[in-house]
């Protein structure tokens, strides 16, 4: 783990940050949040430090790079390798800011439950995305009969590095991320859904983290991904970066936007294996705008920001045709410890998102990367990295 | 049962409407709806067509009229016979025009249960009613160690037989409504909550009735009591009773309102011993509203229309203190006739209410009830009533 | 007037039921609920008795017919003739049921206004359905700049007429409902996107009617349009038609679900031209189910029951990039006459849907027209219509 | 200014924590954060830094200490000096955790407005509270006729210094909070509905805030209020205060309840001035409890976190009777300056309640204050208040 530090500072001073976003986007230039010493909250992590450490949870993406202004992609997230029809999971949807096309809202909150996989993209392909599932879905077994599905696709707008009106997104790219969904994928940065999406100015895209209660709070872990595309005044375990901000990125266009109005938006998906229902996800959900707070966000009145949480425990998992749904539920007393822990996992999501993410150029101009090797020390300054 | 329409119909001929808003306020002179052959929907009613058909579920009234002015009281439902801080009931609150005082709305939504029994009484009374049952509560065995109670209670506006402004609530009547609360009790019209209200220019006040669902639909049965204070088109088993409109009442004071405004409001309580959750009564709930609709409400701008449901099924009761919450729910997909039950039966509920209320006089003119005796020929005509 | 009514008798007589439902979809040959004699309510129409009574919106179909199994449409409802992303509606979205897709509803909760028109059509066609609305829009004057759009697309199942896994919706429909879009519009029946869908086991589809308030409460206007595929027992003016039910349909396939379950949908969009705010419009939508309600409906299990309601008047309307929205905005006293005014319409537009629908044969079986040679005389009986 | 620092720190060093909270309840032993160099943002204060910025807006507290048990009190905030009931400004209440017994919530949700100034108090005396404030304005000029009234009344749990099932709240300490509001009160800490609240096992108590955006932004105030009585992981600036924790309070009683676990509640009164309507003051309201999530809460299951937001504005104030309400209203785009600011004032208004509360013995034992000796010289090692 001390190897990739060295590399990644060697690589910082090397180049400097404006090649820094010109940096080929592998995963080990960049070290996670936790790797360079940030430690978000008090809550210990599951094994990955990811939404998969949730038994079960798979996530896949698919990258759409075509061109010079072609910067998009899908993320799939599902939540047990079983028939998610048949084998439903309970879940919540909790609105931060409504000002986002996140589809299948009404369903999820009627009748409590997901019935296909999460999807996540861009703005303009959330409705290709959403036909593309269903129809990877229905070509499934045991679903020739199904007539309705309600598939859940959020967005964040890619529209500064993508050329968004293009509307480049493919039902191949959507199957793609489906069908290499991964059990162990923590694959963080500009990739998937996070290929063009912008937070504070910097380059965002897709993070995760976990957090795993102790036996004597039940044991249970809640994992978090995100794709970050918002703003505000970031804030690093609570060290607000004001010195540290982007410069106004040249523009291709004369009505080029700078990226770091805080309009943009975050999807967050939590999944745990605790026992919980739909009200109780509702619950949970709500806490994960706090660690969006956390980090400098307002929730501009342009961010569509968006939980979407479900469970994955069979304790609660409802079998289609079932008489009763015999279930193990916690109590509302127990969910302080959870709440603590959605909230932590959210806002250390949303740094991994930055810290991972490499600098892009695309549609209507570059994005830098964060400049770690100026986060770092103004870290460590406030005390909140270890020296 | 010939007997008691003989035995009605023989009063009103000798009294005519003016002399009949002075009958005593007994519970034979006038028919429930099912009794005088109005037979609203199609789904049988359990043995005492009253919400008290739900087991264990218990209703007490208080009644408080004093001089010329007081009309007003409270009535108390009562969930199950045991401690119900202890063995909580699943409970959601469905608003269909919120222009009401309702206590304890936003903690039954988050908690999702029921802690206390529900009190329905007149607007300005609301809070001493709240407050005299927490103290009454306070009181009970095992509540010692309680500092937090989240009262549930309801109101409609009995302003104008009532003299509201003087709040004349004690706790004794609370109190009073609370405890001689019993598993029979199936008294409807001016009595309880009822003593004071007005719907649709009649005299309004408590109705109550059930469904049951046949065996192969689950056995459940779904209990409503409503206290009726608003207005509308007044539909009956769906006859606009156009040609049957109260005359202007004489008022005491300038100032006076004639009560058919449709202002007004209607408390809706409903039981079921269904396992549902709170979100499956929040569903159930919902449907009570469309049997107000079909009596011919619109939900108008000044009326408070609310449903509180619960279920008593042990298998989704809550025991405090609980690590786990083993539960036995219905699917969504078994919802459909319950949802048929309850608009069912609340709107026969309705009828229910204005059938048995007897006519008052009180602060501010006096309020007859409705013409039974103009009312049924007209049903019949329209082949709503058997002949 | 006259005319029609001894022509369609004469169809009917000639025909019967089962030969009624190969009738050419032609509009003069099933009469709307009022030509008829059924009066539904007691506030006068407006002159066209249609949704396009509301000055400036537009209604066009498209009707998808394809060999024997395709039978689905799309329909497109513009608010205005301006420019509809400059300058927007405030609206509201009520949701009864929220077993459905309707896409755009957390934009419209929070931002309190549409975007775009709003088109309904077949379940699984929604996505494309968006997709196509989208690109449509985008391409229109003065949207060049914008990269992010919100279109509200409602659905229902029309399952049974139509093979909706076949997903036959291409952008070509949608650019077809939208540019014949006509302000005079009055098109009902099993059109655009009531083409393949089933209302009480009889064929459904789209329905209109609208109500205007006197001088006195402001004149204004609300005009309804449905698109009816739900289901309940059938009540018409009141009257509950237990004795006039759809034969069950001979189905193609062994897995061929009758369509008179109650599991459907119904899509209501409510326009007015009363100076209503984002708020007020949302009290509005939520009356509009109350109509549904009384058709006979509980809002079942699987229908999604959705209200789209918005202001066309100018004293509302957002200009994009307004320093101040200055408005006149009715109070809330105002506004009970309006909620009878959409309950009303709501109730009626659905009559007119199943009156005017004519029967259907397609994917999984053949649909009857509601036979109004049995249901006329059963509502004379009833008094409902007049003699 | 220097003078009042080194005062305190004298008495700090002085008497050390234990005897702190025996202090005077005066107002100036204790700095507000600002003044003890702890800036929350970046947004320029009013001038008083106090909800009282915003023009117009009046407080005042009643303090109700009775023998050792009794600390309980109630604070009134009401929105203009001029009639409340017929000059009603509009409103909007969010909840962040409904474990609570706030009254009032449905009606504002449905009008979108406040009639009644706003009380805060301890839990179980909201109900009298709630009454007595009906009765004290009931009997104010121009309410004869008044029969309807919707207090909004909120509460946290002070049962831990307080003997809260005495429930020793009377009319006569909520008539005392009411006359006595004034618009230059910034009383804080240990008073009024404060008295015997606890945050984060400290003395918390009221807290006051206000941001003022910059003419270029619109010039408008936005000005916070808390009743801290929450807890979690206590966080200043970002400085999460791990090594500042309360010692384990000696309690009275074996069921006593140490007061850090977090279950408590925060109640958060926003007043502005900038023209907003309902909706956009719910906008608003949403991000206060980014600022509650800001100071280390994750709004625990037992907590109950309410926003109640309202404008003072008179181009959207609505006078009653009015035909039309004319308004000038914000556009949604001009709402992120003002969700930044309500984020940033309350988590500065908790400070100050924690900051300027005093230590106190009560019922059930001893809450000590803030230990700012410790607080400061940490906040300084994080670089968060200038050395």
């Amino acid at each position: 783990m001390a190897n990739w530090r060295s590399v990644w500072l060697l690589v910082a001073v090397a180049c400097g940050p404006a090649q820094a976003m010109e940096l080929p986007d592998t995963s080990l230039e960049r070290p996670r949040a936790r790797e360079a010493g940030v430690v978000i909250g008090v809550l210990p992590t599951g094994p990955r430090n990811a939404i998969v450490d949730v038994p079960g949870v798979a996530v896949g993406h698919a990258t759409v790079v075509e061109g010079e202004a072609i910067r998009t992609g899908v993320t799939a997230i599902l939540p047990h390798p079983g028939h998610l029809y048949r084998e439903r999971v309970p879940a919540a949807i909790v609105i931060g800011n409504g000002y986002g096309k996140l589809l299948g809202i009404s369903q999820v909150a009627e009748l409590g439950e997901l019935e296909t996989p999460i999807l996540l993209t861009g703005t303009l392909g959330v409705w290709r995305a959403a036909d593309a599932l269903v129809g990877w879905q229905l070509a499934r077994p045991g679903m020739e009969d199904v007539r309705s599905l309600n598939p859940v696709v959020g967005e964040t707008n890619d529209g500064y590095l993508n050329d968004i009106r293009a509307r480049p997104l493919r039902a191949e790219h959507v199957v793609q991320a489906l069908e290499t969904a991964a059990t162990d994928n923590v694959d963080e940065g500009a990739i998937g859904a996070g290929t063009g999406t912008v937070a504070f100015g910097w380059k965002g895209g897709i993070g995760t983290s976990s957090r795993r209660l102790d036996d004597a709070q039940g044991g249970h872990t809640v994992g978090v991904l995100v794709q970050s595309n918002y703003g505000g005044r970031l804030t690093i375990g609570g060290v607000a970066l004001d010195d540290v901000r982007p410069a106004r990125s040249a523009s291709r266009g004369a009505n080029a936007v700078p990226p770091a109005t805080g309009d943009g938006s975050i999807m967050i998906v939590v999944a745990t294996d605790a026992p919980l229902d739909d009200r109780l996800l509702r619950r949970l959900a709500a806490r994960a705008l706090l660690g969006v707070g956390r980090t400098g966000s307002s929730m501009s009145n342009g961010s569509g920001d968006y939980v979407i949480a479900f469970s994955t425990a069979t304790q609660v998992r409802r079998a289609l045709g079932a008489r009763r749904h015999a279930q193990q539920v916690l109590p509302n007393e127990a969910m302080t410890p959870l709440f603590e822990a959605v909230a932590e996992a959210t806002e250390e999501a949303i740094v991994n998102s930055l810290f991972r993410a490499t600098g892009k150029r695309g549609h209507r101009g570059a994005v830098p990367a964060l400049p770690l090797e100026r986060v770092l020390p103004r870290l460590r300054r406030a005390n909140t990295v270890a020296p």
